[in-house]
């Protein structure tokens, strides 16, 4: 029982991923319905203000649902959201066995949808692929929690730590293959973030450019402060994602990041993608505020004292005050190594 | 009889390994007699003047070693050295087919021991697991054909490429698994080779302590420019091997590197591992004098925008004229990775 239980929330989870990056501010979530050990509806969540995966999944089960066993990838929605609850429709189909893998992390259902089944005498299961089923929306997760976009760190850099030459040069250090995998994290996050300073020095259009694929743009994000972004800039005279320029009236010129990432999630921006320059990076992570980091590193060295690198800043004094990451993993990515981890905050 | 001959060259690579870093300026080599299908001697190169693999083998094979296969890591020596040419033994002892993985890359025999055994019946077979015996002998290749030592650079840096914080703290920034690596590659390094402001303000031994095994201390040498070392500095108060300062008169205070080395190699030193700091190994990787890397990254980011790194000097004007490496390796070395590659001079 337990195999073929963690077998559908396997695929449940599956489904999910298939509009990872499309469902925000919305979890992705998967639905399967299964009687008598046969598949009978399968759907999973494509868009905010879409049908929910289990909405899906009952439609294609149709009668069959009648004493079925219902698989989902996070707990069914029990309040009014953009569409009714999810729990209402599941009571209505006859499902008599729900199976998730975690409980809904939004404070408003919290185990609240699992209850009204259960009070319904439907029973229901939960705990399954955790650690999956967390990692999938850890965007979500931190989100709707901490009412705080998820936050990621792409940096691309030569072998020792140069994301640009003496001069400023930056075209390229990572290959094709890596710079391909970039515009895929882009699409999949709700916003990319740089610092004025990689505007005026690359003039990037920020935009994810994903081969013959339907692409989510991301909000485009100049940490601006007080300097004046020109009207000739390639990022307004593109077509992408809106722009949303960060300034401050502060003499320090720093806008406060914390600040900005409580805003942006009023607005519903579940995550945010930093790409640089090392002083953006650096401000971010000294203010706690990076949940997790993918570093490109290249076969090549660049040198230079005055070249700059991936993370600036002040810096820590002591070498035990560094920051700490940790699940670091890795990979090739074309020519390149891409070494992903989480910031210990 | 190729994946015959494959296995008993790989046994004999294997062989050759144990005296990794023992034999110099000899290469490693490891030999084994075969008789109708048994293993009838076998034998390694254990320092320089004691007896060569193939001496060890035929003396255990005895009578037995007429009529059969010898495996040899390297073709055999065809001239007088430190001891006499294994050729001569070899054609005494009745051997009648010799299989060698590579040619001997020294220019006063390359093929010729071949040729001898040839000239007296013996059939010879060269050119098996290619790759494997000459990345073992890598560095008494380069000593041998370019009379430059094999120049290794080490670095233990942050994932930022940092190897100091902004005050200069740099104890630890890797961990305890990867500083016990590097003392093992440090005993299997003639040379060690760091910068003045190393001494200076890290005082290290730059001794090999690993633990419970015959260890060769390597000659420690220090790029002292015009800079004065202190007598009180630890390296000179400490067991290990000789210390050699190089200084200049010249008003820039840079020693030659090359210049260096080629007087190095002169005094049999067939490998230097260069530990720093990012302005030596900036100097060496410049002057195209590294053949190889090794880059420790900790799971942690140190910051700073007047923090070290690993590669400092000038470094280069454009991205597109970086160093590169070819033949990337990445392993976990306790909760550090390590990054290994070849330099492309």
């Amino acid at each position: 029982m337990r195999s073929e239980d963690e077998k559908y929330i396997k695929a449940a989870l599956e489904l999910a991923k298939k509009a990872k990056g499309m469902t925000s501010p919305n979890p992705c979530v998967g639905a399967i319905v299964v009687k008598d050990g046969k598949v009978v509806g399968k759907g999973f969540h494509r868009f905010a203000g879409g049908p929910h995966a289990e909405i899906y999944a009952l439609r294609q089960a149709g009668k069959k649902a009648k004493g079925a066993t219902m698989y989902v990838s996070l707990e069914p929605c029990s309040h009014y959201g953009r569409t009714p609850p999810c729990t209402d429709t599941i009571i209505r189909s006859g499902i008599k066995r729900l199976v998730a893998a975690i409980k809904d992390p939004n404070p408003v259902n919290n185990g609240r949808g699992l209850r009204i089944l259960r009070s319904h005498g439907i029973k229901t299961v939960v705990g399954f692929l955790e650690t999956e089923a967390c990692e999938l929306n850890e965007d979500f997760i931190k989100y709707i929690t901490n009412k705080l976009p998820f936050v990621t760190v792409k940096v691309a850099q030569s072998l020792d730590g140069k994301i640009a030459t003496r001069t400023g040069d930056s075209k390229w250090i990572t290959g094709g293959k890596a710079r391909e995998f970039v515009h895929k994290l882009r699409s999949e996050h709700d916003a990319v973030m740089v610092g004025a300073g990689t505007i005026l020095k690359d003039d990037p259009l920020l935009t994810a450019r994903v081969r013959g694929t339907r692409v989510k743009q991301p909000l485009r994000i100049i940490l601006a402060g007080r300097t004046k972004i020109p009207d000739k800039a390639r990022i307004f005279n593109s077509k992408g994602g809106n722009v949303l320029i960060a300034s401050t009236k502060d003499n320090s010129g720093r806008v406060d990041i914390r600040s900005l990432l409580r805003e942006l999630a009023k607005r519903e921006v579940t995550s945010v993608l930093i790409e640089g320059g090392g002083e953006t990076v650096a401000s971010a992570l000294e203010a706690g505020l990076v949940d997790k980091v993918y570093f490109f590193i290249a076969s090549k060295i660049i040198g230079g004292r005055k070249a700059t690198t991936s993370v600036e800043g002040e810096g820590v004094e002591k070498a035990g005050k560094a920051i700490r990451l940790k699940k670091m993993s890795y990979r090739k990515i074309g020519d390149d190594l891409l070494i992903e981890g989480y910031v210990i905050n």
